[in-house]
């Protein structure tokens, strides 16, 4: 007779293992079907004089859902979408993956090739358009191989264009069950979105997000930026950028309010404030720029503090001490499009608060330490992959771990791996650490300039130029030398009716930097600039080289 | 020559698995080690006098895995603690974990008897117990036929009892290492915790928690409360009772302060209220009404409002009233031992800010609505598993669904698959449900009074007791009548110096009451309870059993 024993490890019984009842797949999808039923009534959509609540904003998504379904699109398949922050754009966040297919958002600011590329290597198989960029969607269906079904957005508040595709979105809903019952994923690892790197060099990258690493950066937003209940977002940052940060799904959850903004201009945002009370809102330090910069005419006063989140590049110190002054909060935060958004944070330590304004503002202006879901930051020689010293000196490459971290990039094996060598995701920037932890970033790998063996940050050659009251912009880059191997080359944008000189502006930043560092040439002109607000170095580099 | 083929689903393709930079076993162990890296000099525990920041903290639990690590404890291993809210307390909720081992909070209150049931049935290798409790923890041991390793606190604010073991708490962790690499579960389903139902008939049922689910509750409750950075939150919530509600790491997450309290009493509260600005305290009803209850000798003024989450057991409009007008601004939600705590939350609706307060008290005193990270609730009919309509009149169960559901009941499949049936984890909770989706729960299955074949809400009678004004607490249980089947029976206790007699009583509810629901026999005194403060109605139903 066989003994009936206990396994070697109790808690580990077979009846014990996950069930349907306990383990059920994350997605974000769930937060959008929760509120509903919770806040049916609440407030979900503003868009100009559109106003929709959140048993409309899921009733549609829903619609989408079934849509796309009964025309057989699902587990596998691609909707891109072309769009700016409309409600169109979010519908689509919570549709397609309700269908089982991965979304597909396409960066409005590229070119037709690009666009062509994008669709053939994502296999879109629907593409829903807004009508203000047919004229490149036109000249991409053209170029590409594949031919998705077009679904025209035919918005009251963008009626350039032409109506490309077979049927609107509208009529696209109206084929859709509101009531559909959808279904999350029979895995949380399964892809969401598909979202292309804007990729400076080389066809763009595209980046597979899964629904556990949106669900779970949802919710650490929260955490990181102490959301109330119902906040009341300003949609500034493209939503087509790094998942929108996670804040299509963060807003919702909170039961808070989505204000879409087709344009993200001075006079738009500020009416914002005013009118619709908003009380967060995301950018990169382009859209810091453009506040601080606007004219008397575009501003209106409002009564809240504003919180913002930006990221992208360094905030200079500061463009971070005047909007401060303005009305706004900032919080520093440092992600890529490979890390569902933010990753790390600037969190403030509270005996900062006893330090002057510029040096507060130094401080905010590091990236800062993990996301409270990231498992591990470490800055390390790029080489050796041995920590650098946390000296605020020594540069090293910032590596990252965590669940929050993409399934890779499709159908792109060589750099899936790369990017995941050794057990942690490089992200290519590089960083000092400083003895409390925190990191700040000196520059992309490929950004930094090498002189008479020395390497300088452009970075910070751009922090010192930032505080020169006659510049608005600033970008530098490496300028061939046959001494030095490089120098610094200055880009720089002069406020309207200024005057200051190459030879004035080099002179200010040899009272501020060591000389090695300073510019040995300044050209003036505005600044070229990926649609994400990034400077974009290559195009300056290119430039620089046919200088002298 | 074979085809290189792309797979079915490009999304799907073996390089976009799972790897160890992208997918970390979520811990909620993890959180204290980001805090402690991004404040390491935040207060992070008081104790009386004793003050301890998150460094501090943090290299006292690793010093606690160590300890633990190098005695061979480890996966599959159980770590019994018997402990009031005290930093002890705290630490093992994270020391434990990191050396893969099991921590089984014991009930303080419990006899000797089932202790050692519990010591036997969890198979503790180590006790670490608090001198106070010494008297039961001798008598368990004598009775349990396991050999566990004794460790005994010696708390400066606890001095009463004997020492029993072979060492003190602060002399195993100096067997230990401060900085312990210590590892995340290599599965987040593994087991964090062990918790015995307090089980009102019967052995008590073990409930394993899993890491994952800590983690997601963690996060959860930070959104459902709003929580701002750094909460003062005050331990009067027993920590051993549903995980605490994982407030030992939702504090810790957002690097907030424990404020312990060995004795749960009025002027220890306002004490704390008064001297370290608490911000958030959770409790059973018994707590709220503690506090209002208390004597002008007990209070202190304090200036803050105080967010109280409450639970257990519905508190009746009258003490959320009271307790509001006194600075309190409570948060009701619903949860079980099984479900990590809170499960659901009277999510407030704005629309209520136009009621009376009394009316406004009624609908805090609903159950609600799922936890955003609760996948499914609903309410059915026990037998046919059929959804009740959300009339506000139909009673059934509740069941739930959701990864904040634990893994079951140690070495009890049994009970483990009855409380899994058909893909839901059924409460024993009978409720209704309104048309706006909250639930309202009406009693456990076993606490309904069925007279003369209606079904008797032994809380609704509850409900009109607490608004007499002499009543201080009330509980009804079922009294069988030959006639009826059963009628109600009230145990009541009295206000100092209040007379009421058993006919004003039962005269004020048929004032107030369908006239069958009104009780037949009053019985005055105090009300036995369970150590998490449920009044034992299975003690009063034995005697009302013996009454006539």
């Amino acid at each position: 007779m066989a003994n009936s024993k206990m396994p070697a490890n109790p808690f580990e019984a077979e009846f014990l293992d996950k069930r349907e009842a306990n383990c059920v797949p994350m997605t974000p999808s769930s937060f959008l079907a929760r509120t509903a039923a919770v806040y049916p009534e609440r407030l979900a959509v503003v868009h100009g004089g559109l106003r929709r609540n959140y048993g409309t904003l899921y009733r549609r998504a829903r619609q989408l859902a079934s849509a796309l379904k009964r025309r057989g699109i699902g587990a596998g398949d691609t909707v891109a979408i072309m769009a700016p922050n409309i409600p169109e754009m979010l519908e689509a966040h919570y549709g397609v993956p309700m269908a089982g297919a991965v979304l597909n958002p396409l960066n409005v600011r590229l070119d037709p090739d690009t666009i062509a590329f994008i669709l053939d290597h994502g296999a879109a198989k629907v593409l829903i358009t807004d009508r203000e960029f047919s004229p490149t969607i036109a000249a991409a269906l053209e170029k590409a191989t594949g031919q998705p079904a077009i679904i025209d957005i035919d918005d009251p508040l963008g009626q350039t264009g032409e109506l490309l595709g077979e049927k609107t979105y509208e009529a696209l809903l109206k084929e859709g069950d509101p009531g559909y019952a959808w279904l999350p994923p029979d895995d949380e690892w399964r892809a969401l979105v598909l979202s292309y790197t804007s990729g400076t060099t080389g066809d763009p990258k595209g980046v597979v997000y899964h629904h556990r690493g949106a669900y779970i950066n949802t919710l650490a937003n929260i955490a990181v930026w102490a959301m109330p209940h119902h906040p009341v977002y300003l949609w500034t940052l493209p939503i087509f950028h790094s998942l929108g940060w996670c804040y299509p799904w963060t807003v919702t959850v909170l039961a808070g309010t989505h204000v879409c903004l087709r344009r993200v201009e001075p006079a738009a945002i500020f009416s914002a404030l005013a009118e619709h009370g908003v009380t967060h809102m995301c950018g990169a330090p382009i859209v810091l720029g453009m506040i601080i910069n606007s004219s008397a005419a575009d501003r209106q006063p409002f009564d809240q503090t504003v919180e913002v989140m930006t990221a992208a590049s360094p905030p200079p110190p500061t463009v971070l001490e005047k909007i401060e002054a303005m009305g706004f909060s900032i919080t520093h935060v440092y992600g890529l499009t490979e890390v569902f958004g933010p990753a790390t944070v600037c969190a403030w330590q509270e005996e900062w608060g006893s330090l002057s304004k510029p040096d507060q503002a130094i401080r905010k202006a590091r990236q800062g330490v993990p996301y409270p879901t990231l498992e591990a930051m470490t800055v390390v020689e790029p080489e050796t992959l041995k920590p650098v010293p946390a000296d605020g000196k020594a540069v090293g490459e910032i590596l990252l771990r965590g669940n929050t971290i993409m399934k890779g990039y499709l159908k792109n094996p060589e750099a899936t791996n790369k990017a995941f060598d050794d057990g942690w995701f490089h992200t290519g920037d590089l960083a000092v650490q400083y003895p409390d932890g925190y990191v700040e970033i000196k520059d992309r790998s490929k950004d930094i300039i090498i002189s008479g063996g020395e390497n300088i940050s452009s970075i910070e050659v751009e922090g010192v130029l930032y505080r020169h009251p006659d510049i608005v912009e600033a970008a530098v880059v490496a300028h061939p030398d046959e001494k030095w191997g490089e120098t610094p080359c200055a880009f720089v944008t002069l406020r309207e009716g200024a005057r200051a000189s190459a030879d004035e502006i080099i002179e200010f930043c040899r009272d501020n930097l060591a000389h090695y560092k300073c510019p040995q040439s300044v050209v003036f002109g505005s600044l070229p600039k990926t649609s994400t607000g990034k400077v974009q170095k290559f195009l300056l580099r290119d430039e620089a080289q046919k200088l002298e």
